[in-house]
C-alpha cells in the first residue's frame, strides 16, 4: 500500500535532536540495544514521549523469528509536542495506544481505528515503537491517553495492547453474557487479559484451554472455572463432555494457529460465537458442511482500542487488576536479558515482562 | 441422534384415515406420485392440514440427487387439530413454517426455532412434508399461522421457506444499513429472496453475482443496482473494481459452494460481513492469514422463521412481492411435470414452480 | 378488557377438589387465612402446584392498602397437569413465574411475556395467587420452571418475580456496562435485587439513595461503592458532587413516586439511561425543556421473566445468591404473622419474608 | 457554563480582513442585512468558509422571537484554513454540519458530537452562524464534509441540519424496523425528514399527524400512508382507530409542545418507542401510572450529526431526495425577504427556503 511505504520513506529522526538507546532489529534472531538518533515532532499532530515503562509481548517474539511485526505497549512522559495538538500537552504522563487513530477518517469516525487510514497498527511495525528512551507519536491528541500522576505504570502500560486485545476481539466480539459457559484457547497473556475481563459480564462457567500446566494453574487463580491441558480431539471431548454435549457459548482463540482453531469449531454450541483474537499464518479449514446450519457467528478482529478509556476507568478503580499478569521486571539497560527471558517464557514461567526507566 | 430416530419410527399415519396421493421417495432421482396413507392427529398439539398451494425449492432436487433432505413450503386448510391446540382451529386458511416450534424448549425460547429439540427441520426431512394432498403438522399453535381468507397463496406459499431463509440468514445476519453496499453471491430463488428484503433497509449498492445471465437480468429488474457474471477471482476483481478497491460491507453467500464462499471472503471490506445461507457439503478454506486482522463477522444459519411474522405484514400490505419470483404454475396431479420443470431450471428459466390444487 | 373480565368470569376452583386453606383478602386492611376450594385443573395446558415456599412482597401490601392487586412468588411440587401439557410433569419440582406466558402470541414470541394476550400479570391479580396451599398455573409449560430436587427453595422463591423485576426492568433496561456510574433510587427488595445483578455488568461505582440507613448499610454490605440518605435537591446534589458534576450513565427508580423520579431526572448524565421499575400511581413531571437536548433513553416495563432460565443458571452455580434478601421466615399456617412484620419492615428491618410448609 | 462563556467572549472577527455582509440580530423581531467584519482563523484547527447556499430553518424564526438561538446550515467553499487543519484544504467545496465536534473529546469518541466538550451546538448559537457571506469553522476536519464538485448545493445544503435530526433523533431513536406502524406529530421540516427518512426501514404504515392540510398532503406525496388532521384526543382516537386498538411501534415528537408529547403518549402501543424530537420549552406530564407496565422507551436528543456520511451517501445515489422539502428560492442580498416569506410558512406553504449566493 502507497501509505504503508510513504510512512517507511519518511525519515523517522532528524539530525540535531540527539541521540538515545533503542533496540534495534538485524533480521530474525539479532537484534541490539544501541544507540539511535532521537525522534522529533515532524507533523503538526505529533508528540514525542519519553518512555518510563514499557512491556514485551507476544508479537515481539514473533517478529524476532520472522514473523509478524511488533505492537508496542507503554507509558511515558511527553516532552514535546506539535502545534496541532490541543488536548496533550508537554510534561503529561500518558499511556500509548498500540494503534494510532488520526480520528477524523471514515474509519476512525466509526469505531475502527485499526483501521485508520493514516495510522492503525504502525507502530513498532511501520514506524518505531515503544522499546526505545524515546518514541515518536502520530495523531497524540486520538492516540495518547492522559494518566492521573499517581497511576501505577506497569499496570497501566498492560493496557496499550494485551487487554484491549483480549476485551476487544475475545470478549466483547464473543458478546459474553451473564450465565454464558465461555472457553478459551490459549493462556498466554492475551488469554489471560480475555479471561479477566471476560469476567466483567458474569458467565457462570470459562473454561480454560492450554498444554502448559502452569499457566492453566494461573488461570485457575485468575478466575477460570475448569482447566483443560489436553490437545486437539481430546481437548474438543473434554470440553463437550464438561458442557453434557452442549457446547460452549464463546469460544474465544487466543493462540493463531490452525489446531486451535478447529478445537473452536469442535466445540461450539448451535447459536454459539467463535471470537479469533490469534494472529494466523496460514489459511484453516472451516467446517462449512457441518456448520452451515448451527447459526454461529465467528469473527475476526485487529484491536482498536476503543475500549481503552473504560479499561483505563475499571483499572484506576481497582475493578480490573492488569498487573497480575507481570512476572518479571528488568531496567531499560537490561532489555536484551528482558528479551531473553521472555525468550524462554515457558522456562522461566515468563506472562508480562516489565521493563521500566532506570 | 434419539430424537430423529424416536420420529423416523414413529408410524406417520394410522389406519382408518383413508388415503391420498403424494409424492413418494424411492431412492437417487426416483420418485412417483403415488396413494399413500392420509396423516392423522397423533399428538395432542398436532393438526392435519390440507394442501391447497404448495411449491418446489432448491433442496427439493438436492434431495432427489441424494444430497440433502427436501424442505417443504405451502399454504392449506387445517382439517383436524389435536386437543392440546388452543390458537389454530379447524377450517383456519394457514401458511405452514419450514420449521417446526415447540415454543417451549430453551432454543425456541431464545428465537432458535430452528434447532427445537422437538422441532425444528424436520417438516419434509425427519417427517412427512407438504408434498402431497395432506400434511401433518406437530406444535401447530406455533408451527402454523393464519392467514386472511383473502391472502394471495401463491404469494404465501413463498413465505414458508424461501423469504425467511434469504431474509434472517442473509440480510439479518448481513446486518444490511442503509447506504451499505451489498454483494448477493448466487442469483436463485433464495438470492433473489435476500436481494427483495436487503431492501427493506435501502443499501445504496446492491451487487449481483451469477454465470447465468437470465438470472441476473431478473436481478436487475428486482432492484440490483449491478449484475456481475464472471467465475471466481474475475468476480473479485470486478467487484473491488466497482468498490475501487474498497470492498462491500455484506457479502450474501447463497450457494453453498467454495468457490462462491471464496469470492465471499475476497469481496469483503474491513469491518464488513459474510452471511452465509447455502447449504455446504464441503468445508471451505478460510484465509485466517488475511482475514484475522479485518475486522469481520462470519455467520451461519438454519432458517428460525421468527420473521414470518413481520414478512407476512410486509406481504399482506404489497411491500414486499413474493410473487415476483414464481414462473411457473401447475396443478397436483402434475406434480412429476413440476418436478420435471424445475430439474431443468436453467433451459426452462423456472425460479419458483406453483403446485396447487385442483 | 374483556379478557380480564373473562378471566375474572371463570370460577377458579370446582366443587370436589377439596379444601384448602389460603390468604383471604377481604378489603383494604382485611386478610383472613381461611378454607377456600382447592384449585383443579381447567384448561388443557393448566397445572395444579402444591406450594412448598413463598413469600411477601412490596406489592402484596399495595393491595392490602387498596393500591394495586399483589402479584405472587413461590416454589412447588406438581400435583396435577392438564392433558395440554408436554414439559412439565407430575412430581416436578417447579420454580413459578410471577407472568403467565402463553407462548404464541405475538407479545410472547417477540419475549413481552409481560403483554401476553392470554397471560401477563395476572397470578394473584386476576386469578388466585400463591398465598394459598395450592395454586392452578395457566400455560403451565411456559411459566413453570423445573428445578433439580436439591436447589434452594429460598434463594428460587426470590426468582419468580424480584429478581427478574430488578435485572430486566432496571439493569437490562438500564442498560448497565462495564465501568459504568449507576445510581438506584430505592434500597428495598426490589432495588437491592437491582444492586445485585447490576454487578453482572461490573459497574465502576453503584450508588444507593434511600432514606432507611438500615437498607443503606445492607446495600453497601452487597456491594454499592456509595450510599446516600438524603431527600430531593439534597440528594441530587450529593450524587452531582460524587460525579463531580458529569451525573451518571444510569439512574434505576426502584419507589414509584415523584418524587424519586425527579432525583433520577436530576442526576442522569447527558447520554444516560433512566429505567423506571417503581409502580407509579400518580403521572409525573418530565423536564423535557432541559432533557430534550441530553440525549436520554428512559425505560418502563412491567417484567416480562424472560431472564428467568438466566438467573436460575447463576443461582443454581452460586453467582448469584438470593438469600441474601432473606430477613425473616414462617411457617404457611402463621401467614398472618408473616404479613403482620412485613407490614412494619422498616421496624422489623424486613426485606423479605420466606414462608414455607410445615 | 465557562465554556461558552469564552466562546462568548473571544472576538469572532479580527481586524484586517475586510467586511461582509451578515444577518445581524438585533433583538426580538428586529434583524437587519447589514456589514459586519469578515472573520479569520483564529484556531490552528479553523477553517473560513464563503457560502454558496444556506437555508432558513424552523428554530431560526424561534430565535427571532427571542425563543431559542439560531442553528444555521449550509453549503460553501473552503477560503482560508489553519495550520492544524490535515483533511480539509482550501478551495474544498463542503457540507457545514451544524454540529461541531473536536473529535478528541470523550462525547465525541462516543459519536456524541453534540455534547462535544469543544464544540456541539455553538454554530449561530454561541458563535456566528451560517446567515452570512462567511463562516468561520471551528474543528474544521471533523465539522465539515467535502462534496463531489457536481453535487447537488441545495439537496446537500439540507443534510446540515434537518435531515440528521430528523433520522437521528426521530428514526434512529424511535428503532423503526421494517413492518412498523410508525406516527409522525408535526408535519413540518424535520417531520417531513423525519418522515423520508423512516422509509429507509420499511415500516408498514406511516401515520402522519397536523393541523395543517396543506402540510398533510405533501407528507402523503412523500410516502406517508395515513394523515390525520386533528388536535388532542381526537388524534389518539383515530389513530387508535386505524391501528384497531393497538397503537403505534414508534411516535416520534416532531413540534416541542405538550399537547403533541401528549398525543404520543395516548398512541403508542405496549413495547414501543416515544423518541422525542421537538425543542420543548416547558416541562410536560408524563403519565407513568399508565405507562410504568407499557414497557415503552422514551428517548431525547439533540443531533449528533453522525449519520451525515451515511445521508451523503443517499443523497449523492439518488435514494434520499432532500430536494423535495424545498419550497422557495432567494439570493443572499434577498435574505430579509427569504426571512419574511419563512415568518409566514403557513400562509406561504413554505417548508425549506434555500437562500444562494448570487
Amino acid at each position: 500500500m502507497k501509505k504503508s511505504e510513504a510512512l517507511l520513506e519518511r525519515p523517522m529522526t532528524q539530525k540535531g535532536a540527539g541521540t538515545m538507546k533503542a533496540l534495534v532489529y538485524h533480521g530474525p534472531g539479532k537484534r541490539a540495544w544501541e544507540d539511535k538518533p532521537r525522534p522529533v515532532v515532524q507533523d503538526a499532530t505529533d508528540a514525542v514521549v519519553r518512555i518510563t515503562t514499557t512491556t514485551i509481548c507476544g508479537t515481539d517474539l514473533h517478529i524476532l523469528k520472522g514473523d509478524v511485526p511488533t505492537v508496542n505497549e507503554g507509558v511515558g512522559i511527553v516532552e514535546e509536542v506539535g502545534p496541532g495538538t490541543t488536548r496533550i500537552r508537554k510534561g503529561d504522563k500518558v499511556l500509548i495506544s498500540c494503534i494510532t487513530s488520526c480520528g477524523t477518517c471514515a474509519f476512525c469516525k466509526k469505531g475502527m481505528y485499526s483501521h485508520c487510514t493514516d495510522g492503525g497498527w504502525i507502530l513498532g511495525h511501520l514506524i518505531d515503537g515503544t522499546q526505545a528512551e524515546y518514541v515518536r507519536i502520530p495523531h497524540a491528541d486520538t492516540s495518547l491517553y492522559p494518566l492521573p500522576a499517581a497511576a501505577d505504570e506497569e499496570a497501566m502500560a498492560l493496557l496499550s495492547d494485551i487487554f484491549p486485545t483480549g476485551f476487544e476481539c475475545g470478549v466483547i466480539n464473543g458478546q459474553v453474557k451473564p450465565g454464558d459457559t465461555v472457553a478459551i484457547v490459549g493462556a498466554g497473556p492475551i488469554g489471560l487479559a480475555a479471561l479477566l475481563t471476560a469476567q466483567f459480564y458474569s458467565p457462570s462457567e470459562i473454561i480454560m484451554i492450554d498444554m502448559d500446566d502452569n499457566r492453566l494453574a494461573v488461570a485457575r487463580s485468575l478466575g477460570a472455572t475448569r482447566a483443560v491441558n489436553a490437545t486437539g480431539d481430546k481437548a474438543v471431548q473434554e470440553v463437550l463432555s464438561i458442557t453434557e454435549g452442549a457446547g460452549v457459548d464463546v469460544a474465544i482463540e487466543a493462540v493463531g494457529i490452525p489446531a486451535t482453531f478447529d478445537v473452536c469449531q469442535g466445540i461450539v454450541a448451535p447459536g454459539g460465537r467463535i471470537a479469533n483474537v490469534g494472529v494466523h499464518g496460514k489459511p484453516v479449514e472451516l467446517h462449512l458442511e457441518k456448520l452451515w446450519s448451527h447459526n454461529i457467528t465467528l469473527t475476526t478482529r485487529l484491536v482498536d482500542t476503543v475500549t481503552t478509556p473504560m479499561l483505563l476507568k475499571l483499572a484506576l478503580s481497582g475493578r480490573l487488576q492488569p498487573r497480575k499478569l507481570v512476572t518479571h521486571h528488568f531496567l531499560l539497560p537490561e532489555m536484551m536479558k528482558a528479551y531473553d527471558t521472555f525468550s524462554s517464557a515457558a522456562r522461566e514461567r515468563a506472562l508480562k515482562v516489565i521493563v521500566k526507566k532506570a
